[in-house]
This record gives C-alpha cells, sequence and structure tokens, in this order.
C-alpha cells in the first residue's frame, strides 16, 4: 500500500491508501522521498484539463530511490538509485519530433500529475526514460524543485542567445525566478531582476542579481532599455500584459524567453521586434537530461532552491501556501522515508 | 536641376523641379532609373513619422548609376557604377550595434525617403556605404523592387531556421508575398503559400510554390498544421489578426518571422510557443551587402519581381494603384535616364 | 531461405544459401529491392574492422519492402511498406548521446554491413529504428545509393553554416560528388566543383555546377580563393592531402567538411583557420530520420543518382567496379522482387 | 618626443627618442600606461613577417589615455579617456567582410607593432576605431593583457558551442591559459586545465579549473574522453603535434577552439572528426568591442591576469622573460604617466 494526495470532487486534497502498483514494461517504481508543489499542479487538483483523467495524483517535481525495476528496462537503473522525475514524464519514441532525437516535443509525451499519477505519493510508477540521476550532494528536498523549476529555468537560459557577459533580466523573484537569477549570475550574465516593489530586492541581490527595475515604480521595458537593453528577458510572470511589456526593453538581437502559461495572451507590436531584430521563444521544461544537467550545473555553482517543506499529508496546506503566493519559494513535500 | 516628386500638404503627390544636389563627405549623387513604389512610402507622403521631415521625396527601392562621388568616400565607387540604394540609407559607424557591425540596427541609421529625400526623383544623394553594386543582368526596373520588397523576404528566409526541405508557409502573394514564394522555393523549401480566395492560387503555384492554403475557406493555422506543420512562416500580412493566425501552424522550433508594421498587435498565446518551443522573430530589411546578396541570388536562380512601370511624372497614379492593392505586384517609377 | 552474398576468406564475394532470418524484438525483416556498394563495404569484404564478425553480409543503402515485423516494434510500420536502410543500423537508446536525442553518435550503434549482416542479400533483419520510409515517387534503385552517399551529402549540407547564394564548393564528381553538386545547386547555392582534369567538368555543370576547377591544372584552395573564397567545402577526396587543399579557399566564416574517412592525416596549418575564422567539421552520415529528409528532398528538387545496376549475383564484379572507380557513379544490385 | 623601444639589426630592443607623432584623419593619439608583452611580440623584435616594416615598435597590449583627437574621429572619444588597443588595430571599412561587419576578418585590418608602431613606447597613434574603453575598476598593468590575451580566450569560448555547465579543456597555464581557465569558470563551465608535470596543478585549480590533467603522464586526450569528453578544448601551445592531442578528447558535437599560431601543422584523422561530429574552429583575437565585452566581463566576474611589471626602459628585460616562458604569467611595461 501506498498513501496518495488525491483532489476531491470539490477540489480539495484528500490523503488516500492506494495499492502499490507494479512497474510495466519499460517502467520502474520510485519510492517518493520528496515532492516539490508546482502552480501547475493546478491542473491535477482543479481538472482542468481535459486530457486529464479525474482524479489524478498530482506532482511532477519528484525525487526518490528506484524502487523496483519492470521488465524491458533501457539503462542500468538499480534499485536504491538516487533518481528524480519532472515535468517530462517520458516520450513515445516513434513519432516524428522523437525520431529526430527532440523528445520534449513529443506528440504523445507523458507528465506525471497530468497523464498520469504524480509525486504527491509514498510511491509512483514512470516510464524508466523520464528518470534522472539525482547526485548525492544535493538532498532530495532541495534537488525536487530543480526538477521542474529548475530545468525550466536553467534549460531557457542555457538555450538562450546570450552569452557570458550579456545583460539578462529575470522577471518575478519566486518559485521560478528565484531560481533563474542564480543559474544566470552563475552563467556569467549581468542580471538584472525586475519585480514588483522593493521588498525582494535585498534577496535578489543576494541570489546573483546586479541591477534591480522595481516595477511598479517604473516601466519596466523602458527601465532596462534605459540600461542598455538585455540580450535576454526570462519571463516568469503569469499575466500576459505583464510579460509584453519586457519587449521595449529588448537589446537588438535579443529575446524573450517564455516558460508559463500566461493566463492572458501577449500584446506584440510588431515593429517592437522588426526594429531590434529581436524575437520571443517558447522553452517547454526538459527532458531527464536536461534535468541530469541541470543538477550537475547546480552542484557545480552551488545553485540551491530556497524551500519550504511540509509532510506529504499536509500536501492542502502547501498546495495552499503556494497559490496564494506565501511560499519562499518553493514547498516541498516529504514521506521520510 | 532634377525633378522630384514631393507631397503637398494635402497629401497628394507633385512633380516640383530642385536643385541639383551636391555630394558631401562620405557620400555619393546617384541618376535614378528606377524607383519602387513601396507601402511605407506612406510615411512619407503622410507625413506621419514625427522624425520625418516635411515635406521629403519618397521613395527607397532606388537603381540608378552613379553620377558624381563626394570627398572621403570609402571603397572604390566610380561614376557610371549600376548601383541600388534600399530602406538600409547608412550607419553611423560608431554607436555600439555599428562598432558590432550590427548596421541594420544602427542607433542613427538613416533611411531614403525617411530621414533624407529618397527615389522619386531624377537623382539622389546618399551615403555611400548604402550602396549597393547591381549586376548588369538585371534590367534597373527589375532590380529596384529587390532593393526593399526582395531584401526583406530574401535575408528573412535566410536567416531563419529553415533549411533546405523543410515547409515554408509565404502569407500573402503580393508585393513581398511574390518574391518570398519564389525564394523560398529556390532555396529548397517546400512552400506553402497562404492567401485570402482561390485567385491567386494559380500564380502562386507559377512561383514555386508547392501548396496552397485558402485563409478565407480555411483557418490557416489549423491547415498548416494539419499538412505537418512548417519550419517556417513569413508573414507579410498587415494586420496582427491575421499574422498572428499563423502561430497554430508553427512546427516544433518553428518560427514566425515578422517582415512588416502590423496595424494592430500580434496576440499571442503562450502556450502556442512553448508547447512546440516555437518563436517569433523580427526582421528589418537588410544592410547593402544583404541588397547585393539579393540581388546574386536572384540572377543566380532567376527570381525576378513582377512589376508594373509607371514614369515618375505618374508617381501620383502609380502610388494608388499600390495603396490599392491593384499593382501587380510592384509599381516602379523610371524616369528613362 | 534466402541467397546472400558473404566474402570469403581470401577476400572475393561468394553468393550462399542462408535460413530467412526471424525478426525479434523491436526488428523487422525487409525483402530487399536493391542495394547499393559503397566504398566502405570494403570494411566487411576485407574484414579489416576488428569489430566486425568474419564473414558478414556487406551491404548499408538497403532499398526493399517490410516482410515481417516482429514483437514490440515502435511505430507503425506494417507489412509491405517501402523502406529503405542505410549506414545508421539503429542506436541502443539509453546511452548519454542517444538520451540527448543525439542517434548518430549512439555509443553502441549499429551499422548493416558492419555490426550485422547487411543488404548484399535477398532479406535483412534490421532494428525498426533504422527504417526510413521511401515515396513511391522514387524507384528502388534510385532510392538506395540516397541512404548513404545521399543523406551524408545532403546532411552535411544542410547542417553546414551555408545560406541560400552562398558559394559552396564540392570536392571530386564521384559517388558522393555527383550528388552534393545536385543538392547544394537546388538549395540554392553558387556551386564550384573540384575535380582531377577536365573530363567531369561538362557532366558537372548538367548536374548543377556553376564553376569548375581543374585540381590537376590548379591549385584548387588558390583558385577557390581567387574566386573569393568558398563558405563551404565539401571533400569528398580519400586522401588527406587532398582534403587539406582546401583550407585556403575557404572565405571567412568557411568552413571544410569531411565526410570519408581519408587514407591519410589533414595537414592543418593553425593560422589558415584563425585569420578567416574558418573550420573544419566532421559530419557522420545520418539517421533514418535525416535519411527520409533527404529522399523528400530528392523527390522535391529532382535530384537522383546516376547508376549502374547488376543483379545481385554479380556483386564481385559491382563492387570491382566500384573498387576500380569505374562506376558511373554508383553501383546498385537489385534482386528483381 | 617619446620614448620608444625599437628592434636593432640584430635583433635587441633598444630604447630611442622619437618625435611625438601627430594623429591624422580618424586617428587618436594615446599616453601609454602600459604595454602587455606579448608571444607575437616576436613577429616585430624578430623582422620575420614580410608585411611588417622594419625596425617597428612592438607592443599590441596597450592601455593609456587619450591625448589627442585627430580631425573626422567617429564617436565621442576625448582627451582623457581611458582606453585600450589590442592585436586589432582597426578596419578599412570598405572591403566586403567589413561591409558585413566582420571587422576582425578584415582585408586590410591594422596591428599595432606589425603594421604600425605599437604600445612599446610612451605614446601610439591608433585608428580611433581600434579604441576599447576601459572602466576605471580596472589599473592599467591589469587591463593591458585582457587586451590581447584576455580577448582572444574570452571572445573563443563566448563564441563557442559550450554552454553552462558543459565540459571545457584550457590546454596551457601560461599567458592565455591562465585567463582562460579563469573565463572559463566564471562562465560556468566545468573546467579542465590540461598542462606538463603537475606543478601548476594548485595554481590552475585555484584559477577556477575543477580538474587537471597532466599531459606528460598521460594522454591528455585519452584521459579528457575517460571524463566524458569536453564539448570545448581551447588550445594554446604553439606546438600543433600537442594541439593535436587534444581531439580524441572532444565529446560529440565538440569543438578545438585554434588562437595561436602553432609552429608545426596540426595533425588530423578524419575519423576523428567524423564520428564524433566534432570539429575544429580558428579564432582570431577579436575587435575593439570584443576587448571592450571582455573587459566588462573581467570586471563582472574579477577575472585578472597575473602580471610580472617592468618599467619600460627595460622591455628587452621583459621580451626576455616571456620568450624564455619564465613570466608569471604575464610581462607588463610600465611608464609611470
Amino acid at each position: 500500500m501506498r498513501a496518495v494526495q488525491v483532489p476531491r470532487a470539490g477540489g480539495d486534497l484528500e490523503l488516500v491508501e492506494r495499492e502499490l502498483p507494479t512497474p510495466g514494461r519499460g517502467e520502474v517504481r520510485v519510492r517518493v522521498q520528496a515532492c516539490g508543489v508546482c502552480h501547475s499542479d493546478m491542473f491535477a487538483k482543479e481538472g482542468v484539463l481535459p486530457a486529464t483523467p479525474f482524479p489524478i495524483v498530482p506532482g511532477h517535481e519528484i525525487v526518490g530511490t528506484v524502487d523496483e525495476v519492470g521488465p524491458d528496462v533501457l539503462g542500468a537503473w538499480s534499485t536504491g538509485d538516487r533518481v528524480g522525475v519532472g515535468w517530462f514524464g517520458g516520450a513515445c519514441h516513434h513519432c516524428d519530433p522523437c525520431r529526430r532525437g527532440d523528445f520534449i516535443t513529443c506528440e504523445n509525451g507523458r507528465i506525471p500529475g497530468v497523464t498520469f499519477d504524480g509525486g504527491y505519493a509514498e510511491a509512483v510508477v514512470v516510464p524508466a526514460d523520464a528518470l534522472a540521476h539525482v547526485p548525492a550532494e544535493l538532498s532530495p528536498e532541495e534537488a525536487a524543485p530543480l526538477m521542474c523549476a529548475g530545468v525550466t529555468t536553467y534549460h531557457a537560459l542555457r538555450e538562450s542567445p546570450a552569452r557570458p557577459g550579456d545583460r539578462v533580466a529575470v522577471q518575478g523573484v519566486g518559485g521560478l525566478g528565484h531560481l533563474g537569477i542564480q543559474f544566470a549570475a552563475r552563467m556569467g550574465f549581468e542580471v538584472i531582476a525586475v519585480s514588483r516593489g522593493r521588498e525582494k530586492e535585498d534577496l535578489a541581490r543576494k541570489l546573483g542579481a546586479h541591477q534591480y527595475v522595481d516595477s511598479e515604480a517604473t516601466d519596466p521595458g523602458q527601465a532596462l532599455a534605459e540600461m542598455g537593453g538585455v540580450t535576454v528577458a526570462l519571463a516568469t510572470a503569469t499575466s500576459g500584459e505583464a510579460i509584453s511589456a519586457l519587449i521595449p526593453g529588448l537589446d537588438r538581437r535579443g529575446q524573450l524567453l517564455v516558460v508559463g502559461a500566461a493566463e492572458s495572451p501577449l500584446q506584440v507590436d510588431a515593429m517592437s521586434l522588426i526594429g531590434p531584430a529581436a524575437g520571443i521563444t517558447g522553452h517547454p521544461s526538459g527532458t531527464s537530461m536536461d534535468s541530469e544537467d541541470t543538477l550537475r550545473f547546480a552542484r557545480l555553482t552551488d545553485v540551491r532552491p530556497m524551500i519550504e517543506t511540509l509532510p506529504l499529508e499536509r500536501a492542502a496546506e502547501a498546495y495552499d501556501r503556494m497559490i496564494n503566493n506565501d511560499a519562499r519559494f518553493r514547498m516541498v513535500l516529504t514521506t521520510g522515508q
């Protein structure tokens, strides 16, 4: 048996006991040690995605140990291996993107907590290709948020046109942003944190930001332009309007990186892109290898998430803190395993 | 003396006589043979740009011969050389973008017909760095539209992520689009023309399109997606709505190329970019070297604009045909020189 | 039973009967219609690679129809499907390169005619991920050489820094070169064929070359430099000396593409790369998706190999014509199936 | 008058007095504060380059203040500005590479100490486009070596395919290498220093190297391969043999960066590049803007050269220490101005 959190019809999370599932072909069962609480867990909790079965166990920032290896698993995964699973929950390996090796755009991609039961649980079963090795130097609680918030920001910055020494803006000092600032600083960028109000300035600087823009007191696009423009702006805001406001701050050949589902569409003036030959790019999370790269980089350069932990039983409370923006900055559920 | 067309206060173009200007330091006087009529000539004719002096001679698709070389001109420009000038009217060579060699994003860039008198004239004076060599194999009338409509579409496609064999959509079969289709086909792309109605299908196919989407009869984004998605969509529409409609037709890692000032903002759903890791990029016209590349490619692969010519005196009529979308597809003024 | 050609101890090919093999997990049996004869078949015939079992059936330019689908095959392969297999004979899907989707650099990659029995046979068994769909518009004989000679040249050019309109040199007018010239021309490059003597000039021009350099009469590097330098030089020569001779012909930011095992090392003067910021890149063949792209491009732009066909029984003769450089330009074995 | 060092016929440097030169059109006179001593100063001292007039004042790692601004200088250079000049001594602005903005490959590029009198002097006259702003936070002595050794290594790494977290090897812990290690570490790479013997290991680690390979005790290419291969190897050795030895250590898609004139040609086995799809790229120094980027990055991330200073009068001694590999690690001449 295993304890899992599932949303009830009304929407509240509830701890229930379930059969311990057996890994099928190509699958692995992971004993969960920690699971981060991400804004996208809302899809599971609210049951809003048509493709998502209801109820489903949320959670896609999973760290634990391999518990049982199913038949026909490729690669040398063994019981006891420390592993992580993120938004990327395995690819089909036969659609065209997969045949090109572009697993993250797989047409049949699976997602923990969205297409199968996720990590708000004592154990999960996942496809082996969704597994990332987690180095021993990182605790499960620290590693968990790197599996989604971490890989998303690290990978987007790494793939961006910014080169060491370039100015990079990170919008938002929250679950994603507080990691984005750290990553950007350790990549050798000149980092400008953009956030509302002045309260987060000290923290942003401590995390590595060289400059700070208060987007309540000033127009952030204009402020960035006055600093010379940024090669890359990593947008973690959830409003299309707030994201679009960064565009005038892009330097020539600059890029706005969009990594999160915004609640409203971006409004883009064509001339604001044409003049500086600038662009906007969407960045999906990252594969399990991208997660391994993220963990390696975090270890190499001492990037760590700021977390608050709660035991699995208190998932509802953790979720509420996250959804109300009270978390500083990532809630992590722990199982004590 | 030289004849030039200038807009009167009411907005109509009028032929007047002006002193023949003398080229200053680093400048060259060009005897105009042909000048294309571009939608952006509206800026000059209507006097809508605050930075544009009024009245100013419109025209930035200029082809002619070098008439007089001013002092301190760099490079081996000689009287009689066949040359062209486009939207790029010279760079300052001391701002940061210029010092990086990115002349097209020069902070002090000049534009014929916008910041100085353009090519609706028997003669123009231009900075020497705005000059492109025009090969003898191209007539002045054919070469003129390549200086803006041509370089804009050629350069945007060339710099795009599309590789030979990839699917590329060209939206619009007009002044830019009819060149874009030709360029795309000769670059080895599988070309899909997107236009309203069925009238232009035959022509689009003759120009090199392999497939055709009628955007009145079907949603173009969906139609492109059903064909497998396009690596690049070159948008030449002037409505932000029409441009945005292409985004769902992008293949994974696809890019929407925006090359023209749209009258309304693009509406971009973040998820439509994130899922496929797709993007939007602005493409300014191109430098004089990009124009030379365009002309070389046109000569190499037999790309030619479809034009209607009128003598310089009938500029008003040519402008009207253009602005009313009656031109098939580019109006070109000729001087008979 | 199936007829196969195997090298005898002395090195000659011999037709023998073998059991019809049964496809294992993830494998497919292909009824061979045509198989190209490549210079690398020497590895099998001479038994020179330590990793190659002896005797092994040569052949890695295979086209045929799916005959039997083994268990657990991913993707919708069905009996009767027209398919091709090239140098890429399947990836392991669990080494690091595979987990990154870079199948062609798989640490455990398989190769027909090198690590398992190849296509000099009436039937072969191959991993399903090695299969490429072959469009009906291409005959088996025409498609076969595209599976190695084709994909190698197409893919190297496609991935190169050359952009439409750029100058591209193709060294050698042989099995690879005669395809490289066609591909390069249809990608919109200005193509310069480089070969010894003048005999192949007419053919090279017919295939699409715009210029020709006789490397016996003139130093090819210098000749290319005098033409302005090339953005890309595709080297298909087998002597390191001949390949290195192209380097001085590279334009600034130019690249020498190395695609074939040269018999002697390249000699590279550091300054010849530093001054023009030029480079040398190795290009392995291509995955099954790259092969599909090659076939699509060949169909789209009418690229066809020049072939001589012989029935499977006369493999020894075909091999001899190839190894003696008598083939014009690719020998293809046919089975009449 | 100004004191300068010039090589006598026999090759020794000699301090002489010369007229204070007046800057011509587009030129600036710089009062030299410090000038680094680079291995390439040998060209001037030995008079070995046919294009180099003899005798010529060596020195291309110049830092000082603007002393007099000549006529027609573009940009806002003023007397007293702190500036630097490196290997890049100005471009012609009219050859094709210049018209494309690729100044470093200018066909008529000038070089201090090679095509005109360099920085072993109290004053130099240089083209204004060769000037880089030097931030006040860097002392002249510290900034000087960044103008050549610095920009060469920083720029090559920045333009390389390595992304944060990737493994990067730096070969040599000398004038270039000790800066390359620092830059690479601050760019977020996992840095492997490669040098002969064990003496430099401690220093290499202090500079930021995570690992160390003793190329006397072990084959460096094999050692790097066993660590998993490197995405980039920055070669600063002066022997072609030593540089080539790194190639087997490249990871798939890896690149060998060649930045210095090697005394013997590189020996490159084609297969060593084809298998891993690896490459070799030449990297010329960098423009004045690249130098500004280098200085900004050095300031941002606290990269500093290790230097030994000597007064201008003792240039011969400084040169000898450099040429005998006794410098730890860069000799810098100072003028006390």
